[in-house]
């Protein structure tokens, strides 16, 4: 498997986490976000993904009929499928239906408003200065934040759903990270910030951090 | 089962939608969310869904344990595993990746960047006028439906993916819906747009539109 990624892409940082707790080797093609205006739009990794965005993973490349998987969570879920090992979603439909709408609260109404380039839309062609642009970030991730604490109090355990890990907690994890890097106050979110800690024990979390990344500058 | 929507809502329509091509029957409770600055902000929805979005499902409702789902991908596919149906994901695992993928890029690219509460966030705290809000709402139409119709070259058939209906059309149709909506030029996309009319073709598309919902105005 080939991941195509970067090392501070939030959905990239989810899907290494499921390799590692998958147990799955990938190798890592660095896709760098801002070198050249994007290399994400580059005629190479544009046909491999006409969204040009990462992460893209490769299955079976080099084969006559590689698989070319996109969008972090139905990646995710692909390899949930397909590889038993610690399942990321709970048996029962009703958890799953829980656990997939914590994901994403973070997938859907966090992450999409505050990726590189919305913000870089918002500074250039919006005319927004750095400072209503961090106003921006801080807004949408309060609200989602806001709302995901009180899920916490419904729903965690050691983790974001009961006591096992979930894709609720592979994408928390790389958005507390992403709302650190901006500076956000988290201490009214003592649940997300004690199942964010609680995560990063766990190598699969650990090792799959931006820094650790083999494009990390 | 109780589904608190709103007519305009594209992901009340999604639902919508999702339990037409089910056979399913849902009384629909009206959130407005603009009146009052927004009904899904009262006490009582709140305290439903944290999120303050619509939709909301309520399974059971006045049973000991009613079943409160939030976020729409979530629900649907809820639905999907709980009624048989009309499924909506394919049955191998590389075919549902392509199949979520799809969806995502509309629901996780397009549709939170332009829904009514970033676009009111815009020209209120961001101070944007109206036209820089439309100018906003068209990039990130384009941006997503050129990706979505390359897509839609490499895998539609009668519908988004091949011939049966799936979760790609379930999302394609609202957001095309939305885009005409903003009066969005989408001549550009012959493959959805022949799509988005074969869906609508369909009772269970057409009769979830907004206009035929209770709250309509």
């Amino acid at each position: 498997m080939k991941l195509y990624g970067y090392w501070r892409s939030s959905a990239a940082y989810r899907v290494r986490i499921a390799l590692n707790l998958k147990g799955l080797e990938a190798e890592q093609v660095s896709v760098h976000l801002v070198r050249d205006g994007g290399e994400q739009h580059k005629a190479d990794f544009a046909s491999l993904n006409p969204q040009q965005l990462v992460p893209t993973l490769v299955v079976g490349e080099g084969t006559d009929t590689p698989l070319v998987l996109s969008q972090s969570l139905a990646i995710i879920e692909y390899l949930d499928e397909t590889y038993n090992d610690c399942p990321l979603l709970p048996a029962m439909s009703a958890e799953r239906a829980r656990v997939r709408a914590m994901a994403q609260a973070i997938a859907c109404e966090i992450h999409p408003l505050n990726n590189l380039r919305v913000l870089q839309y918002l500074t250039g062609p919006m005319g927004l200065d750095e400072a209503a642009k961090n106003s921006w970030y801080q807004h949408w991730i309060h609200e989602g934040f806001g709302a995901f604490e009180v899920l916490l109090e419904q729903h965690a355990g050691e983790y974001c759903f009961g006591d096992s890990i979930t894709l609720a907690d592979v994408c928390l994890v790389p958005q507390v990270y992403n709302a650190q890097r901006f500076n956000v106050d988290l201490s009214a979110y003592p649940n997300m910030m004690r199942i964010w800690a609680n995560c990063n024990k766990l190598p699969a979390f650990s090792q799959a951090a931006p820094e650790l990344q083999p494009d990390a500058v």
